[in-house]
């Protein structure tokens, strides 16, 4: 009568979905990857040494010091609801605080929204090369992924996902990198942003915008995110990880108001929907009017970055090598142009010259394998002068092990037709 | 071919799940009841003026000014890790670092747990009056839930348990409020924590064990906690905010070491597995060793409105009424032993009295309605005259209202046969 005798006594009997979680090999050698004489340029981490320790210092005091409820449970503030209707109408998104979500991060607010809307082995849209985190959250429920090509100068294949729309696919809905695509490091052209609004009017299908780099934009005009064009069909995802502080984990959405109710209901559940301490920093912090001059200084820093890799790409990278140059954002993405075995690049980078990357693979949302000899490569974390060093050195290792081939449709297929 | 063309255009199509959810009648009597003029003693806050709020701020400053890395992603810290290890010592419970997980909050560490155990429609135990947040937690799983009844002296009622295990329920897990019970206020007496854990090991049924509560003890004696007599089949959630501030959300769970690698997957999918800033200032502040005598004032304080609520109970409340005395926790469960409709005492309460209770039925996971005239009153938020005045109010109110009635039988029904 036991509920699974056949089991050893203090076996885990998990959830069917859960059975199935195991680290990867490519998180084993990035954990490995991560060790202090790497030089990385693998994750998607903000500079340290930008960080405005010691406003945020001043702002905790602020807070902890004139607000005997600052450590209580209380309701999240609408005062940081208005400061960030403020920073949305800086990206030409007019909205109100109703309709202004608090969460813990952009991946908490992925993770909401996917739960109100995705069911279990429901389908969902999203580009063939996607954001991990994201995979990550629509993992439990099993779902259906259509996986739409992109072209790494214009975005995701609109045409692509016409058709599978037409021909009666059903997503709960499309995700959407907008700007500074994570990993490929496009931003979604003026046109292709008007049309994927409409088809998603026209189909009912909704779109989850994750703006986690749209206000790291290097560009010298800035397009609107789609939450601009629709209020009522995009759901937008912003985050302060990447413009202040990561471990701070204060993000937000944008909805239609009624959505905004049953969010704070899921949020509840998933850990009580209340102020927190790091949302009253963050309002503290804005409300001395830094942020715009903090900006300013990202988009200096990180646009020069970003010049410097491109730069050593061109230097020291094969011949047939392609890449993104980002208008926003933190990655560039490099299709290498010449047959070699990935999982043996990376680890011949991190054992032999000490610099780690992400291969392409890890983004792959698509069926079957992914075989082409790519890699995003991080800009935000390392001055110019470790980012020459680090593309230099892998530069190097494809030297010793790519066998030059005519790889010009890894390009092609890569760039999809849009 | 459109998903859904016949919704308007701008509808939102939810999951199967989640176009259920809806705000209770009783949610929106407990909003009109948190306005300033109410004297409430609804909801399970903490007392303000006992933050360590000096401490916390030494604390802040001390990790933004020593640690460049404080605001940066880095994986969990392991030095909070130890801390919490001696800390749960101090509850008689051995365990190593690498069986605790970091989480959001105690609510955070039963949404991950639920997460990795129960399946869709999928079978749990929990006591027939239960903490609202942890059904809302499961609810997105529409599992099948199997109620156990509770003696509001001695806790759980482990024959039925055994009944229902016996006759063949094979549940994910057993969720257990093992001390300072939500909402009655009850321990489990040392006898039923071994019968539990022995039937849990039998049936090979996890206990998740949510101990919110047990470090605010006020008995000659404190129990060891369920993870005390079992280490492999009792997943026990922590937090530090009722001990420390809430709006910190900083929290662990102590599980089986294979278990840890999965939860930190299922972390990374819903807000990034990250050291957050919070979790950095709770450990600066542990290390200073401020926090036993943190916990001797809590329970000093606690301990004499503890004190002063039952004291107030024996002198206006109805004669016929019985509650419980509690040892650890912030609640105490009455049971009016009158006939009275309770939305509209609730209702009452707040409009002619200013004063806010929960009633009991918010807190019933069983099979049809519940019926009985109970509530939850809460006595950690407010100082010793504010409880004896809220419980006179009520007293008053229910003296307005009631009809006296043979209600025995209600406290024999509640009390269970444990």
């Amino acid at each position: 009568m036991s509920r699974n005798s056949a089991l050893s006594r203090g076996e885990v009997v998990y959830a069917e979905w859960a059975r199935r979680i195991k680290r990867s090999a490519l998180q084993e050698m990035l954990s490995i990857a991560s060790g202090p004489d790497i030089l990385s340029l693998a994750l998607g981490l903000p500079a340290p040494e930008l960080f405005p320790t010691a406003a945020l210092l001043d702002a905790a005091s602020r807070v902890l010091s004139t607000d005997r409820n600052s450590l209580q449970y209380s309701p999240p503030g609408r005062s940081l609801k208005t400061r960030i209707v403020e920073l949305m109408a800086t990206r030409g998104v007019e909205c109100s605080e109703n309709q202004v979500f608090l969460t813990c991060g952009a991946q908490q607010g992925m993770n909401l929204l996917t739960r109100l809307l995705l069911d279990p082995h429901g389908q969902l849209v999203t580009e063939e090369m996607s954001y991990p985190g994201f995979l990550q959250v629509v993992e439990p429920y099993q779902p259906e992924i259509l996986a739409v090509p992109t072209d790494i100068r214009t975005g995701m294949d609109i045409d692509f996902l016409e058709d599978v729309l037409d021909s009666g696919a059903r997503p709960a809905f499309i995700y959407s990198v907008t700007d500074g695509h994570n990993p490929l490091g496009v931003s979604l052209s003026p046109e292709k942003r008007k049309r994927l609004v409409d088809i998603a009017r026209y189909h009912n299908a909704p779109i989850i915008e994750d703006d986690a780099y749209g206000f790291l934009n290097y560009g010298p005009s800035l397009h609107p995110p789609l939450r601009s064009l629709d209020d009522e069909m995009v759901y937008y995802v912003g985050s302060f990880s990447k413009i202040l502080a990561p471990s701070l984990r204060v993000g937000w959405i944008v909805a239609p108001e009624a959505m905004v109710s049953r969010l704070s209901i899921v949020k509840e559940a998933s850990d009580i929907d209340t102020s927190t301490f790091a949302q009253r920093v963050v309002l503290a912090y804005l409300e001395t009017g830094a942020l715009p001059g903090h900006l300013e200084l990202l988009r200096r820093e990180y646009g020069g970055r970003r010049d410097a890799m491109i730069a050593a790409l061109e230097k020291y990278f094969p011949e047939d090598a392609r890449w993104s140059t980002p208008d926003s954002g933190v990655f560039v993405w490099v299709e290498l142009g010449v047959s070699v075995d990935m999982p043996s690049l990376l680890r011949a980078a991190v054992e032999d010259e000490k610099v780690a990357f992400i291969p392409g693979h890890a983004f792959y949302a698509g069926k079957g394998r992914f075989e082409k000899a790519c890699m995003r490569l991080n800009y935000s974390n390392r001055g110019v002068d470790a980012i020459e060093e680090g593309v230099k050195r892998l530069g190097r290792v494809i030297g010793n092990l790519a066998v030059s081939s005519g790889c010009e449709e890894f390009a092609c297929q890569l760039a999809g037709s849009g």
